[in-house]
């Protein structure tokens, strides 16, 4: 048996890749790159008359059928391989990125008549605008007792699956009732690979308030929330959920024509970005966090129990690795945060030096900021420019300074921005183990672990555990790659299990970050006064942040 | 009788001016500014050989005579006036500046045996050298029970005179020892114009610890300090003290050939920028409160009972106007804080911006700032970028931002710490009052009342009380230009008291800034979120800025 291939197709927000990586080695063979046509519509339809709403963020689905179509006949061009020799084929998309499809899984939006109908498109995750629906279910749930809540840190988002479903009911009710299904963008584009609807238990568990053993919330729960939604799950959705890791199906005759991949290629159940990036870094066990930093910063995490930790985004059996419990927190602002600061608050002075050297403001002040000692700069900062998910789940948090004097310099700032993150991700970890999920070490993916030692330093200090950085630039593709080889199998060339699989195919550097002993005791005492203003400005003893924010609204509408 | 002049003649800390000013009307004829050859020194002794420590500042009593001799005849030429028609002259100082001199009033910096050691020069105000001194001083008067420490709210500042005196003790006994005595050089410069030393009630009540009616404190407690300092008042100073208005004696033949002016010429006793400042806005009575406004803040209020104000920097009898106890409080952080926000905090493309509208950087923030409706940027700073002096006397707690986003603009910040100073401000005012001290007026002088409408609004909106502000641009000149003209008195064509001299020659502006009632509901909202903060960052609830500083001290040593 010559060479077998696996290919992961990883749907970001702005774009889809496709990456062909050698099943025995995990070696990245070729990659190939597709920008969205229509990207994020936040402003028009594609018409470019009818406008949306503030807080609307939809797609196009032919742009997913576009990347198929394109990255992935480029990679087998590029790698000069045959189609025959991929084994299998894995995806995994942002979530919850979900879509109204009719019998047959046509996008209602390719129809005519619903071209105009902002409601028939796909609603992206980053789509805020059912945060009423939010409110009011997290509201009933809380008013019912709903166990559920708890498994997902006391809030269900508004960028979750029913509050966006109830947002079409409530303002769409015509594409509520000519829709034959609700589906994840993950599960569609299965579906359209292998004819087969096979919902995956990552985003069932983690985004649709599925449970592997008690199923979906009630009927009767649905129907607190409208008569209409009463069945909701069983008119509109699934019961039949698919572990992560499984085999969804074959690809299709009429897959093979739009992918140039060969009719019978096994096809993995679909799965989430950051989830799938957890083995591809090696982690099939618990105790072992990765950190996914770009933007925002997703944290992964696996355990054996079903823990209730308070602020956690979601507990899901078969979540990340089959037969663990799958943990999942997040900080809201983490790159947005650096980014901010970098357009808003240096000083021309700065940018004219960058200029001179030739390097990014962010070098620059990276630069400056890591001659500074700990505890230096006298400044210790609250992360929360863009409220905080865990563990507080409060979006209406913001962003504090303490310790300015006339001698703080812009880098200085900038370090304790960054510090402050590594405290909002220390935070994380003491509940988690608090709550008796025990971590041991830290993994990191992203541009950030990738391309940012002075903060991947920070980390280590701040949380005292060592850090692992994946070595592929494409961690999530390259995760989806691996579970397309578990669903080959073992006798296809593959891989019985995604641990067998991480065995042979996920890499991490050379590179480790380790605490330096010294460091981690000054950032312990830092720390510490982080907790107490953390604590201060987020658990009720002075609301000030929300008294503003509610100040604000109020000028806003005056 | 033809016009009668006076001319007052203010020492600032980089320069000092001259203003010949018409008695019966106020108005400003003439002026003539004069930098001080040797500045500040802060790095080197004249020699520039002679290092000096970090925290020192010194001057030197030459560039002082410079002033009068080049000043007071320029002003006359340029006026046109004969010396014979100048009635009077008043003088105002920085405060405490002070020097050694020996028995005939010669500095010994100007001995040769003297002119490398840095304690035979004039120490400015900004001297913090002495901080030490004042740590110990502070702590020996609390442990003693020591009245006179709440008539200056809890702490005798290092700036002030028995530091410097001690420093001097301490590191070079023998310039104390060989000092026939330390003057004010407000005082030594009168004794330079009259041949007479005339110590001024204002500095030795702010700035040297004398009450009207119970004098210095007790040899007791300087014995307890230092036994060598056991009679400093009777060795080293003098206990007569001459009230504000006094006139102190007449221009010699001596001082007619450096100044110009006539022998016989009326001189007034000593008084300091900030106090003689509020006459020349035409404050004599109680209830109405001079804010100086520039780098820092100096207020000055008048009141008819001796009152103990928490954090207040002192209250003297006859200290600003003859007959009212004159109360002192101050902002450590107003103008500074601006300039650390433009020098640091803005980015490229404001300044580009800037430059392209051909204005300053601080002129387009203002012009941003102004837009923004009152709380609609969401953020509440505490303003101790320079630590506090009124009222919670605390010079190690630092500044604070809370509420920024991700939307967060640089003018928005701009704004709220201009609205930070104006909270401080009403802080000062609510604390006067709750202690018996009425305010029902504000007045401005200083740069930044004569230039910056928006920020004055602000205060006026902030404070809920009317603002005039000072007509002049040379306020404290102007003001020493009067008590020179009470000086030669009623009969010599001047005024008998500075009540009456007030009311012909001070000036403020028309345009007077009056609350708008919207707004200060609005900003009576963010105020109580202010004191909340303030309280709990000031009062001891939560002491994390003294915890970081003291960090980066252990960290700086390391």
């Amino acid at each position: 048996m010559g060479k077998k291939y696996a290919i992961g197709i990883d749907f970001g927000t702005q774009s889809g890749r496709a990456v062909l990586v050698e099943v025995d080695t995990g070696r990245e063979v070729a990659t190939s790159v597709k920008m969205y046509p229509h990207g994020v519509m936040d402003e028009y339809l594609p018409d470019g008359k009818t406008k949306l709403e503030p807080d609307w963020a939809l797609q196009h689905p032919q742009d997913y059928l576009d990347v198929l179509s394109e990255t992935v006949p480029a990679v087998l061009k590029e790698a000069g391989v045959s189609p025959d020799d991929v084994i299998g084929v894995g995806i995994d998309f942002t979530a919850c990125t979900m879509l109204p499809i009719d019998e047959d899984g046509t996008p209602l939006c390719f129809y005519e008549e619903y071209k105009t109908n902002p409601h028939a498109y796909v609603k992206l995750w980053k789509h805020h605008a059912a945060q009423d629906e939010a409110n009011r279910l997290n509201q009933i749930a809380a008013e019912r007792g709903e166990e559920f809540l708890m498994r997902y840190g006391g809030k269900i988002s508004s960028e979750w699956l029913f509050p966006k479903i109830w947002q079409i009911l409530n303002e769409a009710p015509e594409i509520y009732e000519r829709a034959a299904k609700f589906i994840e963008v993950a599960d569609w584009i299965v579906l359209q690979l292998t004819g087969q609807e096979r919902r995956n238990s990552c985003t069932a568990g983690y985004k649709a308030i599925w449970h592997k053993h008690k199923g979906y919330p009630s009927p009767d729960f649905f129907k607190a929330l409208d008569p209409r939604l009463e069945n909701v799950v069983d008119e509109k959705l699934s019961r039949d959920i698919y572990p992560i890791g499984t085999k969804a199906g074959e690809i299709t005759e009429k897959a093979a024509r739009l992918t140039g991949l060969s009719p019978g290629t096994a096809v993995a159940v679909g799965n989430v970005d950051a989830h799938v990036s957890v083995p591809a870094v090696g982690i099939t066990e618990e105790g072992k966090m990765l950190m996914i930093i770009g933007t925002s910063t997703c944290h992964m995490l696996l355990g054996k129990e079903e823990k209730m930790v308070p602020g956690m985004c979601g507990v899901v059996e078969d979540g990340i690795i089959p037969g663990y419990l799958g943990y999942e927190a997040g900080q809201s602002c983490v790159g947005d945060h650096f980014e901010w600061f970098v357009n808003n608050c240096v000083p021309a002075v700065y940018q004219q030096e960058a200029k001179d050297k030739g390097i990014s403001l962010y070098r620059l002040l990276a630069e400056k900021a890591e001659k500074l000692a700990v505890g230096e700069s006298g400044l210790v900062a609250l992360d929360w420019w863009n409220g905080n998910r865990s563990v507080l789940v409060d979006v209406d948090l913001t962003g504090v300074i303490v310790g300015c004097t006339l001698l703080t310099k812009p880098e200085e700032i900038y370090r304790a921005l960054i510090e402050a993150t590594a405290y909002g991700t220390r935070m994380i970890i003491e509940t988690f183990e608090e709550a008796g999920v025990p971590i041991y070490e830290l993994y990191a993916a992203g541009g950030i672990a990738d391309k940012d030692p002075f903060m991947m330093q920070i980390y280590a200090d701040v949380t005292n555990r060592e850090i692992k950085i994946s070595a592929s630039a494409q961690t999530a593709a390259l995760g989806s790659a691996m579970f397309g080889a578990v669903a080959a199998g073992k006798e296809r060339g593959g891989y019985d299990s995604i641990v067998d699989a991480a065995k042979a195919m996920a890499r991490v550097k050379d590179i480790v970050y380790k605490p330096v002993p010294e460091n981690v005791r000054m950032y312990d005492k830092l720390y510490a006064e982080y907790k107490i203003l953390h604590d201060y400005f987020g658990r009720g003893a002075n609301d000030v942040m929300k008294r503003l924010k509610e100040i604000r609204r109020q000028v806003a509408k005056a």
